[in-house]
């Protein structure tokens, strides 16, 4: 939904009705306990594999959430890293039809942004909100890698070339100050054996997004204000340079770096995704 | 204050002296119980009327302040929506002469920082400072809607125009995301029920405010981060955007968005606006 | 470590190893009872001397750490007030070498960012870590006065030439609103009554900083939130605007102004310092 094209209902009577009976209770703890059920599809981003999200996931789900994370092309255990980024949302697009599931909050967080905003174009009607997490807005037309300042991407583009596989592994220096800047030194060395190179073509490719910029789904996004993996203001950045890109969006903030908070607070992260996804 | 206007004294007898006996207890919890006595003036903004105030009202006077929330025209009771900015602000003013109240804390919500810096400049001997919450401060010769993206000042002028008296209604998906975003969608639906349409001229008459740079009256900004109201950051937003326009100001900042953050949790914002406020 | 000077090791032999044994325990409570043990040099910045850090050292001593706060030219008990930043910088080096310091963490706030700066120069082999608490980070070249709004900057040039030995003395309602806006007046008066002139000598030496912009140490900067002592964003401020000058760095966020919250969260900053030093 964008501020220019926004036609809005003027009639009350078409106002979504709340999910739970609303006696009165604004009491936050008890409005927690009971939760209106979701169907979430968490996308993970780089330098990741699908158990990223082992412990939000574990914490939607006590809440009565249904909650699936599935894995893309070039990540988990596909030993293919030769991959490009339409076969990555065709697969999660695919993913969300095999299951038959509708009125989806798809969420992505970093690279998984752009999954998002092409998977969207796919299936914008079994998604009922799109969410990003610290995650990557793309202008149309745009590769991920204008989103680096020159010096950064220029680290990225070398890494990739003296790579045997077109791939780009993060050096531990900079996984540590940069993406995990949060964490105690042994939780980041143990996420850092857990990772593996990152294909690098779909960081560099461009990406068709007029029909993203056309669709009515609405959007959140969560920022979590003590990431420092993209430089911060001055035309960089999570918030609110990409995430002004959505128009009309809800704006959810909390504290955490871009790496390892989903590692250490996970209950608190899972309850920052509901209040960004709930009616 | 402003800081090319600023003509400090140095001679250290001139400090304003402590409020209570410093016996040095530096233990805020312990400050907290015995908090130096306000008077304040509590200014609502837009799609809201003086009950906005209730919780926090409520909370200061708990502390021992004085608190007033008048009700200007166009809002409440008042079935004139054929209201100028003008008259605002003089009934505020005239609510202030015909109480007789002096060193008065003067303090505006949202539109409310439009009418904060008219009434000062009516009646500067009033007041002992005045206090911005996420509220606008206008450049001399601006209107507010000069503060909004053009997309976003599009769909305003449009609603204006598609009603019959010149009133703005907020869309409810526009109130629930951008101005509530923290909220249930039971409080949402709650407090959008309760509001009503905003006369559209006031928000878009320029404003003479030359006067008000001329004033010395300290002033503070209250800001709430997770305020999504308006776009933040790159030539707009609450602050530093326009609090950067009151010179020199004491700055206090806190967790919350545009208009459901007083109904959650008056208790904190009374303890922001309390650090705002005091000597 | 800049973003266009690193060479990263891709071997993950070379990655540092766990200070403590990391039988799996992530959970953060228990790590902070078992720090790994660090050697601070902590600097402090204008309108201050070595007690500043009374509070911090304490907190930090009690997890075992070392501290050392030494006062430089110009503060504390030094009478005379003609110095220059070289004096200041050679001062610091000196202890460093006269302790027979290694592995140190030199912090430094405000002003003391850019003894850091020059210290770092000076003793570059004997340093683990730069840390900038709020600090300035001045490129090649410039003075700290070029980081303030022309306003401001008038404001302290004209109270230096109205002093008897080029000095600034920070006039109380400044020092109050911007300074120290999160305390109790009680508590600012306490810290105004012990502060002395400032030196305006060295805020306004243009500092040659080409061998600094070349050293290849890890750094971090730690951004109090709520520091309104330098205006926020649009090209001013700590953060992002001066420490992404600093290239890769590991960025850690708390909340707290400018001078007053070392005194009353002394554990709270402690631990963002440790946060931000260990390995």
């Amino acid at each position: 939904m964008r501020w220019d094209q926004t036609n809005y209902p003027h009639d009350p009577s078409h106002l979504p009705t709340a999910p739970i009976a609303p006696s009165g209770f604004i009491n936050q703890e008890d409005y927690w306990e009971r939760q209106q059920p979701l169907t979430f599809v968490l996308i993970h981003g780089s330098w990741a594999d699908s158990s990223f999200w082992n412990g939000i996931a574990n914490e939607l789900r006590k809440k009565g959430h249904t909650v699936y994370t599935p894995e893309y092309p070039g990540h988990g255990a596909d030993p293919n890293k030769d991959v490009s980024h339409s076969m990555m949302t065709k697969s999660i697009a695919d993913f969300i039809i095999s299951k038959n599931l509708h009125n989806v909050i798809l969420l992505g967080h970093s690279f998984g942004g752009t999954l998002v905003q092409k998977v969207a174009e796919l299936v914008p009607d079994r998604l009922k909100r799109l969410v990003f997490l610290n995650a990557f807005v793309l202008n149309d037309g745009q590769n991920l890698g204008d989103e680096l300042p020159a010096p950064v991407r220029n680290v990225f583009v070398g890494l990739a070339q003296n790579s045997k596989d077109n791939t780009i592994m993060l050096p531990f220096p900079l996984y540590r100050d940069a993406f995990a800047n949060l964490a105690s030194l042994e939780l980041v060395q143990q996420m850092y054996n857990e990772i593996s190179p990152e294909p690098a073509k779909p960081l560099l490719e461009n990406l068709n997004l007029k029909k993203f910029y056309s669709l009515n789904i609405p959007k959140s996004y969560i920022y979590l204000t003590v990431d420092n993996a993209l430089p911060q203001g001055e035309g960089f950045g999570w918030h609110p340079h990409m995430s002004s890109r959505l128009g009309l969006f809800r704006l959810i903030k909390g504290h955490g770096d871009h790496m390892s908070t989903v590692k250490t607070e996970p209950k608190m992260l899972a309850q920052k995704i509901y209040e960004a996804s709930r009616d």
